[in-house]
């Protein structure tokens, strides 16, 4: 009973000093990954980079009693910061206390709709984001983030509302670029993507087992930010124009509830509804995966509710909206968490760092963060799903094209919003002109397939369609004029029988339409049959007087139909 | 081929003396009734009493040149007029000149947009407006019609936002009743009342063939507004607080381009999209019954064009939205009309009677119009659909009961929309969670059906799930689930078969989950198989390389699979 309302009740109740040794060296990599992360996160979503420790501390601990996976990471993410900051933008000045207040207030109002529509269990909700909508979305955001991070690397001044613009104000600057700033960027970025697969190597060849190493490498961001920052005190870059993140806070944050604001509110509840539902599409999608390899099951309403109690968490203790990162859970998992306690554990050791390193941050270059950041975006982009989109179907592409395409030029939130319409249009469109096949018997079996795609008896009386879709508003026009001229077209037809094995549904609409097609065939001496109507279809038509209108029968298979009806012997081979 | 373009020209070729003569009495019938009409729905619209004369001349010779429907008479109606003064109201006053200008502009855009959908082919579109949508919203529309008349026929002021409200603003309101208004107001209504069932029978007692008595009674509306006149002029009721049409400019209207106006154009535009679908999607339904009895088919696409055509005509010569009304069709059908010749007659009548008749109508009551109005929409009051939608599913129930919900009390304009979403959202949420029956063999012959429902044959270490839905990315997850339960919870599986014979779709998401599915069920050792795959769904499986990662075989039938598959025989009767 209690583990159903405080997951984390289930792995507490027997928790070994096994368990904690490895939930213990999980967190130390977590930690140590996750400091550069935050910081650079805050620095995407434009809040001050103390705000980004902040988001990493009590979040992780809400998540952690709260949340239904063992080892997902929960923290600030790249996307959603990007999409905080896109919110934002719109209302307030990077960096003012308006915009701070603003992106806590977010964080407040995403983790107030998770948690409601984890209660309401609209944890369904979510599987309108089609797999290529995600995709495509993902890609999109990926490439706006590298563009808008490209600044901070070069040292100079880029702005546009959308990535075009964005990047041909990169270009139009790009002879301002500040030798000592790309010299640090550069070498960072350069470090990192060289790290990302040959420092375990090579601390491997040193002697150190293959999971040491493994952890060891995932210091490279941290021992980036560690060279650049004594690199930018020791040559004082900070007066050579290099920009560097200058004084953090240091300390604890306090708690405390966001002023309530309705004109913000109103303001903000479109954005934090897009990332409440971005982040937890993004957050489950790494759970599942996580979950699969160790046959441990995720439930999606809970996870709303985990991660809402990780965004209020991160709201009332000075953060900005946080989710489920791909990369750190990840790491988390190879690096030997089996519980939430690894998260706890991190929360700690983020904690720590809060109190005692940020006094030596002072000298932090930004283009060391944006470094950190690009690498860990750059994987995401993913252009091979729009191949793959296209290979498979055209709507498919379509709908990545649209959310692709509608992201880059009109932005992130537009991205989304049209994204899932045009996919939602396209599967409309998609059933409303159904697939519709006239069959035959195919021989020595009772088993009956399109006429055009096999080889099968017919019977010159009777034409059986199989209509591949649910009878539904959209397409009952449709179908009923598809069996009208299927009727005008044959004048020896004295039967058609509808075969229903795909119909999953008629609505009152298709009914109605039914009704009158039954009507209209009498008038012209036709009778209408239906075969292997479904169970929860005919518990729906024995609620009308259908069954006594049909002109015709309904047949338990369609094989017993065509026996039935061809008493004559008609039947040939159509071939 | 120029009877493609101008489908009068097919009736045009060979027009005979015989059809012209029958023709012309329906005219006179249909003009008769149309007076009145005209008259009132143009005070229903807010707009002064000619320009519903207006409406009803060139709209209907645009129509009969371009529409497809033989019988179809095109005019002001109840629910357009409704909807032009729900939308104009919201910007002007009504009767002002600000308000006029835009009741044409409305008709021009409405028209425009007809015409911009038929010839892009969107007629499809209208399928998106369910029946219990549309029977829904012309419920409410109605309601809401007779409510805002009632103040006319009391003769007292009444004002409100929504239906509620209106209705409450009538019993404040009802103590200043005006009794020599309620009393012309309510003899009209009585009268109207009274005649629609009783005069016929009355005139053919007299002697009158049947025929000609159902013209006949068609003049009764046309009766009640000359005897109020008469009575409002001898016995001066104008001056004992009856409201009077007042002084009718005599003559044609004159042709003339509505002027500009980007800021007005914005403004209107929804609502002109809003009156355009709900306008075709009216008069499509009459003209589809219609077309049914005399076996005369109607071309949608070039419906649009005939509709949009009138509705210009309309705004170049002064009048308001228009389309084609339901009993007026009715009446030209029953009255005899053959062709589109009776309306091109018709037009001709209501240009003679704004010739003509207009300097008698000064005295004419308002209530009385009121009352005409009142009687002419009861009959699309409809509680039954209502009922029947109950009955026949909870879905089709809840998608008209917030069309009727939301127009009552947020409005016409949201009451189309919240229903077209409604329906769709519920269709999505209903596929989102799809019927899946384990289905086994009927013992002697080849048919599978559900083990719940039917006595069937069945083999434990072999599963066979029929899909009832296309798997497309609302779904895919949920399918997934319940796949991976029916393993959890059945260890003797070794085989799982998904039988497809209701998947009409797998898109790219349901596809990445079924290789996942493939995967994960041959780690726990279990062979996924797939039958009665549909030839669309093979075509696009195989451009992937799922054929050659899936675990099973791909069979034609489900017998096929079962024969192969149980190879040791271990069937048996479930029951």
């Amino acid at each position: 009973m209690l583990s159903r309302f405080l997951p984390a009740w289930s792995w507490l109740q027997n928790y070994s000093s096994i368990s904690f040794s490895a939930d213990l060296v999980a967190a130390i990599v977590v930690t140590i990954m996750l400091i550069p992360q935050s910081l650079a996160y805050a620095m995407l979503a434009g809040v001050p980079a103390e705000m980004g420790l902040y988001a990493s501390i009590l979040p992780l601990i809400a998540y952690a009693l709260f949340g239904t996976s063992r080892t997902l990471s929960v923290g600030p993410v790249a996307i959603v910061s990007l999409m905080t900051a896109s919110a934002i933008g719109q209302f307030a000045e990077p960096g003012s206390a308006e915009y701070i207040s603003a992106a806590i207030l977010l964080a407040l109002l995403s983790g107030g709709m998770m948690l409601a529509m984890g209660l309401l269990r609209f944890g369904m909700l979510a599987n309108l984001l089609s797999h290529p909508v995600v995709m495509g979305f993902i890609t999109a955001s990926s490439l706006i983030i590298a563009l808008s991070q490209t600044r901070y690397i070069l040292g100079i001044e880029a702005h546009g509302e959308n990535a075009f613009v964005l990047a041909a104000s990169l270009l139009q600057n790009i002879a301002a670029t500040n030798l000592f700033t790309l010299s640090v960027g550069g070498a960072a970025l350069g470090f990192l993507i060289w790290s990302r697969n040959r420092l375990q190597p090579l601390i491997e060849s040193c002697g150190v087992s293959g999971d040491n190493a493994y952890r060891m490498a995932k210091a490279a961001p941290v021992l980036a930010v560690i060279l650049t920052t004594l690199a930018a005190w020791a040559f004082d870059l900070g007066s050579r124009g290099v920009a560097l993140i200058g004084n953090v806070p240091r300390g604890l944050p306090s708690i405390a509830l966001p002023a309530f604001d309705a004109t913000q509110w109103r303001e903000l509840a479109g954005a934090a509804l897009l990332i409440s539902i971005i982040g937890y599409v993004e957050s489950v999608s790494v759970g599942k995966t996580l979950g699969a390899k160790r046959r441990q099951r995720i439930d999606t309403n809970q996870e709303l509710i985990g991660l809402g109690a990780a965004n209020v968490a991160s709201a009332i203790s000075g953060g900005f909206p946080v989710t489920g990162g791909f990369s750190r859970s990840v790491v988390n998992y190879d690096a030997g968490a089996v519980t939430q306690m690894a998260s706890i554990l991190t929360a700690v050791g983020i904690g720590l760092a809060a109190l005692l390193l940020t006094p030596y941050l002072a000298y932090l270059p930004k283009a060391t963060l944006a470094a950190t950041i690009i690498v860990a975006i750059s994987a995401l982009i993913d252009f091979s799903s729009i191949k793959r989109a296209w290979h498979y179907s055209r709507t498919d592409f379509a709908a990545i094209a649209t959310t692709i395409g509608v992201t880059l030029v009109l932005g992130i939130e537009l991205g989304v919003v049209c994204g899932v319409t045009a996919s939602i249009v396209l599967h409309l469109y998609k059933t409303s002109r159904p697939h519709i096949a006239i069959v035959g018997e195919v021989p020595g079996t009772e088993h009956f397939r399109n006429i055009n795609r096999h080889q099968v008896i017919t019977c010159p009386s009777i034409v059986t369609l199989r209509v591949d879709e649910s009878l539904y508003f959209v397409n009952a026009g449709f179908v009923e004029d598809k069996i009208y001229s299927i009727v005008a077209e044959n004048s020896a037809v004295k039967h058609i029988i509808i075969m229903c094995t795909a119909i999953n549904e008629i609505d009152l609409s298709a009914f109605e339409v039914l009704e009158s097609v039954n009507q209209h065939l009498r008038e012209v001496g036709v009778t209408l049959h239906l075969s292997e109507v479904k169970g929860p279809i005919m518990d729906c038509l024995e609620r009308t007087e259908f069954l006594e209108h049909i002109t015709g029968n309904i047949y338990l298979s369609q094989h017993q139909a065509i026996a039935d009806l061809d008493h004559r012997g008609e039947r040939f081979n159509s071939l």
